[in-house]
């Protein structure tokens, strides 16, 4: 049987991001979204085979006899990447909102047994046809906003079940692409006797597990005082890394924690959050292959200063954004309010700005030769513009999404702003 | 006949706001939202007839006659006032946010020709049905998010009859009530001499028209250094109120212009932005029956200071706040990003952010006895959350909204996110 081909032509505008592709994501300029006039896309078995002018479509590959979708000269560029959520949780945090709007600090809060655990008790009790119908519908608001892949975190469990648990209600999510990243050490469970006794837990009990099941291949840990410090960090990482997993790391959030000299030791994919880092940091985060995602709706949420966006641009970095979206410090989904803040607050260039949520997210899932950008090999993951690209991260609650595509699958049915 | 009344029944939680109706919308804590639960509603010929616990519903009132609007458990709130807009524009201003992101001043942009006149241009040139469609699809926006009454000033054709298109386009929005406000003092028409040999226009012709038209029964004008300074700030308002304007003032917000001093001096209904306002002015604003309009969005797009509004509450002034969208330096229409940023960034609680957003907003714009709560004799505007009144800015990105009502009439078939 022949293999799907899909052509998708008459394209105004493509976005390629084949010069950011090169550059694998560092220091991008508007010259790196490699824009592709009057274009088409040619895609099989959900791999783009071709890209360039409609004209020039080179006789032989096979486009004849595809299967024509006219984008109606819209723009399109690579669907947006979604690296860094906590998306399956139960339970409402409102009134947390309110009382640390009042001057509660984020550490009083969890000491009151608010913060994350009090996403915790509802989570343990929720079932997992609960956490993968939530969770779903959040991934569709995702979805249309423009964002094809997804990650999702566990992290609101702590035991071994339950963690299991939240790891397959994020399996069982349909439509978009989900990474699934293990994230026990989110949190210390409060039937536990210390951080390092849950650790070695984790470590013996959780790890493995998650590795035989194959419920993830990645796992990440919440590198802070009074929750993972350093020492303790650097065993699981260590552990990790021993069974073969990918690493990320939420460091430097609230305090220099040392997490993102950690993740650059360990070769991590991802340093996350990145508010306290120093400049030595930044150079070490610059001279690696680590992406650095910054999550500037949680620093609105928090009231923290933002991470140092063009320091770590400047010097080089890799740099992705996303929502961080969860029920407490960052309870927004709005893809918009990031690239906004991201622009407003941390002087990221409209390029830089959708480099990081493309290509950016794509490396720090591990999926920087997979996914985010539009190039031949590439997974066919395409956003379909109903306005210029420049109109792109310019308003809060409206992204001009006509059409997302997964691997050459239509996912979108309908448009929306968020 | 018999005049339309409607049953609206089976509300888990009303919102009647009836404690900050007696306080005229200050100093509103969670009591003055007047909660009612198992509440109806009786409305007639557009208006409330009565509001209370559903099971002491009064024989007698006709009810038995009323259509039945079963709300199936639903909370109830007053619709949204969002009553600071412009809401009437043609043409973009994308690129001018990447300019401005990179260094250039609010000043500097308007001296390249762009701010506000890079608005004038294309609205001056867009047909009124042109501008009455773009606004149309503006306002529907806002009522998927729970607004059903929205201002719209004119001030981006600064000719007489540009200005009357403008006021003509907002006439023509179906659905949400619209309160027109002329602002031809928006900024310095290109081919005007001077502020004031404009301004003296302005008074001569353009107020008289308005006036005769009956385009817009309240006007509003910008004061500023560089736009029109408090002097001749002072003429206009003279010359607005001889012809029985009501009075609104876009006050202090690049610089202590003196318009709130202005505004509270000549009753004005609304003072708006009063970012630089100082204690004194503070007080003058809580001693007065002037409307201080808070637009936060603008703020975090321009990265100004946000006003003082817990100086503004804590002195009793009346507070409102709004969107103030355009396409320069607020284009968003995200009620929940203003709503958020009056909890986080201007310390408001969630009560005193949910009357600014409504009973405020309707003394704002005059309209304090008529709109803005659910008490006998307003009109019957609703909004019907799919969530509880907690959840309300919280998320931005999201408004919980499944109905809007205005006058008894619906106003949305959908819900929405935004």
């Amino acid at each position: 049987m022949a293999k799907r081909r899909r052509l998708f032509r008459n394209i105004g505008e493509c976005l390629t991001l084949a010069g950011a592709a090169v550059k694998e994501a560092r220091r991008a300029t508007e010259a790196d979204l490699g824009i592709v006039r009057k274009a088409a896309i040619l895609e099989e078995a959900g791999r783009i085979v071709w890209v360039g002018p409609e004209a020039r479509l080179p006789k032989g590959l096979g486009a004849a006899g595809a299967r024509e979708v006219d984008l109606e000269g819209h723009v399109v560029m690579p669907a947006l990447v979604e690296c860094h959520t906590h998306l399956v949780f139960a339970g409402h945090r409102a009134d947390e909102f309110e009382l640390r709007n009042r001057g509660a600090t984020y550490q009083e809060i969890a000491a009151k047994g608010g913060g994350i655990l009090a996403t915790v008790k509802p989570t343990r009790k929720a079932s997992l046809e609960e956490l993968s119908r939530s969770a779903q519908a959040r991934a569709d608001v995702f979805v249309r906003q423009g964002v094809a892949t997804i990650e999702s975190k566990s992290g609101y469990a702590l035991t071994t079940a339950g963690e299991m648990k939240m790891l397959a209600a994020a399996g069982r999510i349909r439509g978009p692409r989900v990474v699934r990243t293990y994230l026990g050490p989110h949190a210390i469970p409060p039937e536990a006797e210390s951080a390092g006794a849950y650790l070695e837990r984790v470590i013996s009990t959780d790890l493995p597990r998650v590795k035989a099941e194959g419920a993830a291949h990645r796992v990440d840990i919440f590198v802070e005082e009074g929750y993972f410090p350093e020492p303790l960090a650097r065993r699981y990482l260590e552990a990790a890394r021993r069974l073969g997993f990918e690493l990320a790391v939420h460091a430097d959030q609230l305090t220099r924690s040392g997490g993102a000299r950690l993740a650059v030791e360990f070769g991590a994919r991802s340093a996350e959050h990145l508010i306290r880092i120093d400049d030595d940091d930044v150079r070490a985060l610059a001279g690696s292959e680590t992406t650095s995602v910054l999550l500037p709706a949680a620093d609105l949420y928090l009231r923290c200063p933002y991470p140092p966006a063009r320091a770590l641009l400047d010097a080089g970095a890799r740099v992705a954004i996303a929502t961080d979206f969860n029920p407490g410090s960052s309870p927004t989904q709005s893809v918009s309010l990031v690239g906004v803040l991201s622009r407003l607050e941390m002087k990221m260039t409209l390029p830089e700005t959708i480099v990081a949520y493309t290509l950016g997210g794509a490396y720090a899932l591990g999926l920087g030769g997979e996914l985010g950008a539009l190039t031949a090999g590439r997974s066919c993951d395409l956003a379909v513009l109903g306005s210029g690209w420049p109109d792109l991260f310019y308003s809060v609650g409206e992204m001009p999404i006509v059409q997302v595509w997964r691997g050459g699958a239509r996912l979108n049915r309908r448009s929306s702003a968020n």
